[in-house]
């Protein structure tokens, strides 16, 4: 498998490529159209040893020789010409079933797939030998430089958007837009799927934050103990009066480590309009990572589309390839910590929090609102009511300063029984510097 | 060198520390307070055998063991005990001296020096085994990214804010401080040397561009190719009318590739207001890159400071120890482009400019000036005089369409001839989308 190049060994590798969905299609256009530069920057060649897809049109529509096509995933894991198999079908099945088959016969694997990752990390990245940089923020590559390029750090923080479909509604909102006035546009200009749910509601960001956990603060956490919201129950009246207040609203990942312990969540945030992430707009992502020795530092990007995604996963399959040449083992402990730490339940969050009542315009309202919330101990810094009308409700926009969440929840539930209280409460946190 | 670490090989890597200052200051305390979490995360243990400093005193202050401190950087190069030498003394003498010498000895180098490495590049950069990350954004792993994260791209475009002095100068000026001000006040605050030349007359700022061009274009460029101009020729003035036009000033490195030339150039330039790289401001570095699989991507953070930079210096000791323990050869091909690149000379720029000329307040002045454009071929897109004196000249503000930089240039030199310019025309080049 070896011969010499530049002098230098040139090193083979075979893969096979298992989905050929937009990012499939994206991998299969970057290693043809791109084969020798790929060959020169690494000296490894990557051979193309089987493409497999359930839709056997896209032979044809890709031009994929028909020697190389296969519909059979399973042809593509017992190849024993392939070193590495870049899943990229997504979903949670056969998705599971491919990867580790793959890793009993000893084949390194490249996955975009992070719904797979945060919902079977603990299974899978036991084994090692799996690189996934492109399921977060695609081609920005953020996990690398986690792992590698911060890893004289111990991080404290990491806050993303992560999702653009989310942040790209919320700037629609944030111009007027109701959320399904803003969602269709979405929908029109490919930005979200026919079933936004996974955007959202929040699911796909904690995906792609149980992964940044996992890599930045060393262990595996999985989805159902993040706590998630999503951007369904926003008005375009929250997000200007979040600006009247001095903020913007996003939908963030937001996971934080004190000693001992992490907090991870994901819920649409108020953040300060001077905040490095307040300018991030549309289907741009961002995330802001806080090391103890590297201060915070920022990356930015498209977080999707067939060929930012398919940059990541071509990195990957290089990354991938030099280990394969050296029957390397990826390390587990790459990210370890010496600390084992603790979730902490949503119940113990200490935070500010905006606060949106709907309650009728009468006297006395004020004083009932605020007396339930300073019996529960939670001061306010600023309220106003939006508007007056003799008849029906109006809102009535609050931010308190640091609060347990645990009481601002209590106070909410015996405030929402007033008789003046129209609707649900809604409830923001709040994320200052 | 090998023993068991839960149940992986553990290898131990012997390094040198040369010089002391606030970097390697930072590096000796991180490669100490962190001695677990490294090994945990790399698996590599890293032994410092020798720290060297010609100021003796910093044995005592940082509690370095005397067996191991030396004034002497022979003594650590010759140690066959290290290897991997970390040379943190800046400066082109003895750097180079130490590099080459330990290169020679087959010892992996890791170092910070942007000048050495743009200076002498082409001698060191041919003989590998060199890590750089700290050059330029310090923590900021944007030189990895290029390398490893970005490999399947075509890298168009880098616009760099890199050097924080500058940055931190011009956002005071900003805010109405004249240059002089704003420098005194950088430098109270610890973010410009005494001597600030090499950070406001560009040239740090070059050779950060050298490094960036050689990772991203797979040519090393000598900083006497790059045009390079710097910010003390600004007034408070210049930045208020350039936010009148929508821009605002940054001190720019840029990098341009076109398909065989490539446009290296380091200037004060108008950026539009809405661009990413426009809200960076005091001691912020940001970094643009556009590859052409991923589209745009930004990175940001701190660009200076002991512990930022020793955090990139730490990630590089491990990057480098890792390859040591497999003996393996840093590739120079890994940014290798299948193109031989040229040049492009300043003359054959084609931009927008920004120009300000100082003229007396008198009738027929604007007609002379654009009638001297015209005849260059060069068309206005604005113009507006500020202000009106009786005696005495007033600035006249002027942006033009794309023109080539030469014609600009031979039209400056006609027109500063003319009867009722009282000042040289301050030329500023434009950068849009």
């Amino acid at each position: 498998m070896q011969n010499q190049f530049e002098g230098k060994e040139l090193k083979k590798v075979g893969i096979g490529i298992i989905g050929l969905g937009t990012v499939g299609e994206g991998v299969w256009g970057i290693l043809n159209r791109k084969k020798e530069e790929l060959l020169l920057r690494s000296g490894i060649e990557i051979e193309i040893i089987k493409v497999c897809d359930i839709n056997r049109k896209k032979k044809n529509s890709l031009k994929i020789p028909s020697q190389i096509f296969t519909d059979l995933w399973e042809e593509v894991v017992e190849d024993k010409r392939i070193g590495i198999i870049v899943e990229l079908i997504g979903g949670l099945h056969p998705a599971k079933e491919i990867i580790l088959s793959a890793i009993k016969k000893d084949k390194y694997i490249v996955t975009a797939n992070k719904a797979l990752l945060s919902e079977y990390g603990n299974e899978i990245w036991s084994e090692g030998r799996i690189f996934f940089e492109a399921s977060v923020m695609s081609g920005v590559p953020v996990l690398k430089s986690i792992k590698e390029g911060l890893i004289a750090n111990r991080i404290e923080k990491i806050l993303g958007i992560i999702n653009g479909t989310a942040n790209y509604i919320l700037t629609k909102m944030e111009e007027g837009k109701t959320y399904e006035t803003a969602l269709k546009e979405a929908q029109r200009k490919g930005f979200a799927e026919a079933d936004p749910a996974l955007d959202v509601e929040g699911t796909d960001s904690a995906h792609k934050l149980s992964v940044l956990s996992y890599l930045s603060f060393g262990s595996w956490v999985s989805p159902k103990d993040i706590l998630v919201e999503g951007i369904t129950s926003l008005t375009p009246e929250d997000l200007r009066y979040a600006k009247e207040l001095g903020y913007t609203i996003k939908l963030l990942a937001i996971g934080k480590r004190d000693k001992n312990s992490i907090e991870l969540r994901v819920h649409p945030t108020l953040l300060p309009l001077s905040h490095p992430l307040s300018n991030v707009k549309e289907e741009f992502n961002a995330l802001l990572i806080k090391g103890d020795e590297v201060g915070e530092i920022t990356f930015g990007g498209k977080g999707a589309g067939s060929y930012p995604t398919a940059s990541a996963i071509v990195s990957d399959i290089i990354e991938s390839a030099k280990s394969f040449v050296k029957r390397e083992k990826f390390s587990r402990s790459i990210s370890a910590s010496p600390y084992s730490l603790k979730v902490v339940s949503p119940s113990e969050l200490v935070l500010p929090y905006y606060l949106r009542f709907n309650a009728l315009d009468e006297p006395g309202v004020l004083s009932s609102i605020s007396g339930i919330l300073g019996k529960k101990g939670i001061s306010i810094e600023q309220v106003s009511q939006k508007g007056r009308k003799k008849k029906g409700a109006v809102p009535i926009v609050m931010m308190t300063h640091e609060a347990k969440e645990k009481s601002i929840k209590e106070a909410i539930k015996e405030i929402d029984k007033l008789p003046f209280i129209k609707k649900k409460t809604l409830l923001l946190r709040v994320e200052n510097f």
